[in-house]
């Protein structure tokens, strides 16, 4: 990926997009001891950043491949994503979702008109799933994370907020397949000024972090997390760009992340879902054990969805 | 109150508040059938557009007067707003809650350095303790709705939104005590291009409505309203202004109060208190009335404040 390719894609998108706002407030400051800048793709359309990804990845495609529609699977933001990208341009999308994707997401899919396909929450299930589809209707398959495509569209949000606040420190993202840290991790690269990539991950799904000590793809054996965005694993696209651009892992409690959720949703007034806590966590944690490696710089955080289900808080 | 007044009070008052940002919705606006633009006070310092006229009428005071510091009563966003203006200012607040306030606000008061004294939950024993108060300490008794100052405060959050959109056709605020649409109706009729302002009731509190109707102040039987900012009555500095400006009052039950609350958290991703989601309703309920009055209009609606107790939601 080169710094053209980026810039290329965050024109393709653009007009796909919101340009979300950057957020700050003064007693997470206070806490933290740095100026923090939050990214709210909370407020990207269909709640989420997942739309760079999914818009960029059919923008790519041929006319005969769109005219035979995508498929995905997805636990949640990436199913809306496509569906409402795929919608945005007029094309069909088949969405693979686990039986325990939250029930807001499932409703999300189908309000953007994705047809929705149910199975046993296991990657493989989903997987398979998915390549039947494909080799029944030509549909394209996009992967949620893994697809060199869909790292570069994610990696847009980094961009704005680095076009924005041009001297970042850090950029803290959350980990789960790495689509997200991987084209942050890129952007930050090409268009920061020595920015740090750290990522934020569960203790109760920490592949990325046992993968980046071991240098190969490590797979969850529990995936008991909150996080419902961040149960996947690592893919051989993204798994290179991360072993090189990301500095760290920060690994959280699960107490941790609801409590960082319940913080932001006080303070901020905003509504994040836990995979974006796992990041505000993960910034506390670290600036906790290290302040001074935080005291007075800025740092930027992707905070990457807020669909929850509001029926069932973990507050 | 002039112009000059309202710009004066606004250049005044910015070193202390935030400008808040202008949010939108896709589907809001579709559901209206209408430009929707949300001024996102639920983002002010102390989570209300509260220390607007908190901080205005404690700069207008002497160097005597402050030295003495300020008494209030309030059920809760003015309440930290005062002691949050005051602990910014240097002065001492002294503030009465009724018993009945969410304990989030309560914490609230005391995180800014207010000096909490508690009271049965009617106006009489609000007023007659903070009287006392007063008598006591010195101090300069602020009302939270019926100061002019405060009231002038009160409307820097229209007059923001005016300055980014200043083609708006309608304002929408929520009445409780009056001073948030006293305020923005006055900069509505000085810095607007034919922009009505609509106030937004509840049902169970609609003194405001009767008001308007009867043509003096009137009080409320009943106040068994979830919108607990808006249980207060009207004075007689607010009412001149409210009855000369405001084109209507729209009154909304319950459930349109709670519903509009769950449709803002759930798609604007942001959190409003029941207070706020008043307003929404009432332009939900005038726009599915009257629809010809909205077609292709441009809505701006006051989202008053965030303050909402996570552990007590109604959905």
């Amino acid at each position: 990926m080169q710094k053209r390719d980026i810039l290329d894609c965050h024109s393709r998108i653009k007009p796909y997009i919101h340009r979300t706002p950057v957020l700050t407030s003064r007693l997470i400051n206070e806490k933290i001891g740095a100026e923090v800048y939050f990214k709210c793709e909370n407020f990207q359309r269909a709640g989420a950043y997942k739309i760079r990804g999914a818009t960029n990845a059919i923008l790519q495609l041929s006319e005969e491949q769109r005219a035979k529609g995508v498929v995905t699977h997805s636990s949640g933001n990436f199913a809306q994503a496509v569906a409402l990208a795929a919608t945005n341009l007029g094309i069909s999308a088949h969405i693979v979702m686990p039986t325990s994707a939250p029930k807001v997401k499932k409703v999300g899919v189908e309000q953007y008109k994705g047809i929705i396909y149910e199975c046993e929450p296991t990657l493989e299930a989903r997987q398979s799933l998915a390549d039947k589809i494909a080799q029944k209707t030509g549909a394209t398959f996009l992967h949620p994370s893994n697809d060199l495509n869909v790292i570069l569209g994610q990696g847009t949000a980094a961009l704005e907020l680095l076009e924005n606040y041009p001297n970042l420190d850090y950029i803290f993202c959350p980990v789960g397949g790495g689509g997200l840290i991987a084209g942050s991790a890129v952007v930050a690269h090409y268009f920061g000024t020595d920015c740090e990539v750290i990522g934020g991950e569960p203790f109760e799904a920490d592949d990325a972090y046992r993968s980046l000590k071991s240098g190969k793809i490590e797979g969850n054996k529990t995936v008991n997390t909150i996080a419902d965005g961040l149960r996947t694993t690592l893919g051989d696209n993204n798994f290179p760009i991360i072993k090189e651009h990301v500095s760290k892992i920060v690994r959280v409690e699960e107490d941790e992340i609801i409590s960082a959720m319940h913080l932001v949703w006080e303070r901020m007034k905003i509504i994040i879902e836990p995979s974006s806590a796992v990041t505000v966590a993960a910034l506390i944690r670290d600036a906790t054990e290290n302040p001074k490696a935080y005291k007075e710089k800025k740092v930027g955080i992707i905070i990457s969805g807020g669909n929850v289900d509001l029926q069932n808080l973990p507050f």
